[in-house]
């Protein structure tokens, strides 16, 4: 049977020094099933571990053609998002509870990496969020998000009001504790605590959510992701723009956060008969519990 | 000036008589402009009005290129359905309350026709939904909607239970009074009441959301239009299926609703500078009012 | 040790023939415990089981002091209904999936009952509501309600209109599929589907919500069981009032469906270390399941 | 005609220096109406007013029958909190928009007062809540409170884990970005946002609701008012505990946060004719706007 992947580049979620048994058990296995294998340049770095060759994101986008990540679903946002510029697909393996995205179980492994990187498996694409926040016509901060982009009120401030604009045309304005602008995959995310729908990773749309709204009459609204979303800050103190985990603070009057999609896509292997409506109903327990 | 249009047919609102004088306006006006008019069959039935050509649905889709509808929502819905598969354009002149999708005033409808149909407007397609009902794998119902399908509880039944699926994949049970499948037209109708977020039109998905739901953990997802969605009778005395609405009653268990995306789709025209998000905030209030 | 109560009722689930084994033993038990037990008159003829004095609501309420009911919840608010007015403390003792309110496992009950037939129970109390249907100043329907009292669109009707009153003074109107007047007991059952909160059984107060709201802008109220809620049809064919499971179809306009707080109340006894919050986590999945 | 009223304090929001014309045509007129005027000193001092006696609410309270309060319901809440033991009553005039507890508009202010201080008006009495966050046994903060205790997650933590008991019993676990303790003059503010229900100010309860709850199953409660209610940090860095606008940052790992039902309570004056429901139409727009 014919190898699909020929190199795979090995991550682990850095704060976590006990993984590197598994992640050995993992390079060894990689390597019997015939395939080169590099560590992530900061793995190698926070395991201490030097047997394999060390990559960084860029290393590893131009030489590897699989990742395999180790951790929860925040390990797996964060190299998504520097691997997404070189098209190489992921696989998350999960040590504790089974994530969204890292849905190949610790114990595992073994039974559903065989599979995948002979090429049996099920993949699927995540769009990206692209954007910055603008000052006086100029980007003060530029990011990726695969999650959401958030909008929050200062520490100090009630709420924060805000304008949102899609391609020019005006929206709303909405006066709340924040704002999350979420791809599919950061539906079942923050937007989801704030009251947001669930939205299936194949629709073309992003969600945009108030986090506690000062209206009643607000109502999530799903917007086409083929235009641009500007969301202004009208006043609120010391507001800030979150792309995933990275964050601009003290924004002013004026300031535009700007979001649109990104030219790269992430791309997430799952083993055969993987469901994404399994996963929802199993970290959720969506329509679970009677009334 | 070039006209755009040249032969206009004219839809009333069936019920109302009294719209036989605006009808006659804008016939004069239409065919000042050089249009030719015939006027919708059970139009000129209801208000005895035969001065211009009456026309079946199908003869307007063979000869019209564009409908010009006067009434509500309701109306428009109706015509927009029996006129999608001719793909020819609609406006609608609302005399009461503005609609969603009827959006010229019956007091300045000639400001708002004279630029359409001289071909100065903006065109938005609505997806519209397509399916039945099958039992033992017969179909004993096949509809057509442009807002929603619903599946509801019999009138004397607490509640349905219904599994969905989409593509053959199941997606959960739901147990509830019923579940609203809504286009992103339906979205701002019953969808809306039941909970739904906002979707706009030109987002490929429908919304399923549940009426009343018996679980806690239930939210609003919203799928892709792509795949059929099935929704079977697990249990509930004489639930019924209902394609906008026309409905059919006495559902068995065991019976499958099935809705996937028709190939035709509603063109409605509006007058330059419409916004579909100023409709939100005017007819919803949205945003609105402040706590 | 003294035996707190003398004289005991049982009563079972009308359906469910196949209880009477474990109704005769829990006859046999509360003999041997020193009681007198009679049996719910419907209860032996569904049964056909004369072994014990068959009595009716009325002669239970006279004579027992304590009514052991083995069913689900369902099977329980109707008898608590009728023994509200004699005072009779009520223990549900459930063979399935424990309710709201049969709380003693039908594999358990005999360690349950034994204490709480000896005096050693928690005690709590539940308000019932008691009201009816006002045509042109008379009652033409008159019933109470232990879960809630609900008003609702006929089966025909997209909505009906509906305006409250709270002691003469206008609350608002709704447009809805129906309106939900909930008691603290009922605020577990139709009400939460329908988006309400939940109410604890110590607040004095009654919840009214919509079963989806055509106002985006609606939220539920709780307001005070001091005064009588008055709910008059101001449109919508076919209405229908609904007093726990008690219909009066066929509302007219103008009709005035009254509710308030009856005089009399429901005694629940539970096993010591009983906990209203465990029934809402267990039963409800209450805060359980994580994004 | 008898004054029921003999002395009264103005209160004047304090960072509204424009606000002492007004103020000085109110105490001309209450000593028109017979009645003795003194000023609350900070109001003397931000306004830089000497005309008239300068009393710190403790002086108020020892003298002065009724307080006449010119600003918004931020003002109105302040003030009100520190009257509150002294069991003066309060009357809120409002110069911009009305608000929920602000319902004299500043326009109108003379024949609104006239016959409240001659005593004709409605009366209305508002629970308060009080407590502190205890730290080893020992009580670090103490406050009270008329709208809300929010317990809030740190700047920089995603969300804040909280236990939450109710008179020693054990409610349930909630992870959010915060939790609201509302009593029903708070169900209309920042709990609303979240999406509590409203509760009518005669209802004896408080309203717990999370912010953006990390569960799908949240749902609202309303507890009652007799019993303390423990809120515990069980995670989160650096949360916070706000009795009204008064917060204690930095809370640690098993700090508690208690809230109990002061033993005072506030009295607001309205006009006759003054209607609790109104003023949520008129401020939510509640019910309002139609799908």
């Amino acid at each position: 049977m014919p190898t699909r992947f020929r190199h795979a580049a090995l991550v682990g979620k850095h704060q976590a020094q006990g993984i590197r048994p598994l992640l050995e058990q993992i390079a060894q296995f990689l390597t019997r099933q015939g395939l080169d294998v590099s560590v992530d340049r900061d793995t190698a770095m926070a395991t201490d571990w030097n047997e394999y060759g060390a990559l960084s994101p860029a290393e590893i986008g131009a030489q590897c053609d699989i990742a395999v990540v180790v951790g929860g679903d925040g390990t797996m946002l964060g190299i998504a998002r520097e691997l997404a510029p070189f098209n190489v697909p992921l696989v998350g393996i999960n040590q504790g509870r089974l994530g969204f995205i890292t849905d190949v179980r610790g114990t595992d492994w073994a039974e559903a990496l065989g599979p995948i990187v002979r090429g049996d498996y099920e993949e699927e694409r995540r769009s990206m969020m692209e954007g910055g926040v603008w000052r006086d016509d100029e980007a003060i901060f530029q990011g990726m998000a695969l999650n959401d982009v958030v909008v929050a009120r200062g520490p100090t401030a009630s709420m924060v009001e805000l304008r949102v604009d899609i391609g020019g045309e005006f929206v709303a304005n909405m006066r709340a504790d924040g704002l999350i602008i979420a791809s599919p995959t950061g539906s079942t995310a923050y937007a989801l605590s704030a009251g947001g729908p669930i939205l299936h990773p194949s629709v073309g749309g992003w969600i945009v959510v108030p986090i506690a709204s000062h209206t009643l009459s607000n109502r999530p609204i799903v917007l086409p992701d083929t235009q641009e979303v500007q969301v202004t800050i009208v006043s609120g103190k010391d507001s800030s723009a979150n792309f995933d985990m990275h964050s601009l603070a003290s924004l002013m009057h004026g300031d535009q956060v700007r979001v649109g999609r990104s030219s790269v896509a992430v791309r997430f292997l799952h083993p055969r008969g993987w469901s994404y409506y399994a996963t929802l109903r199993r970290k959720l327990r969506w329509y679970e519990g009677v009334v």
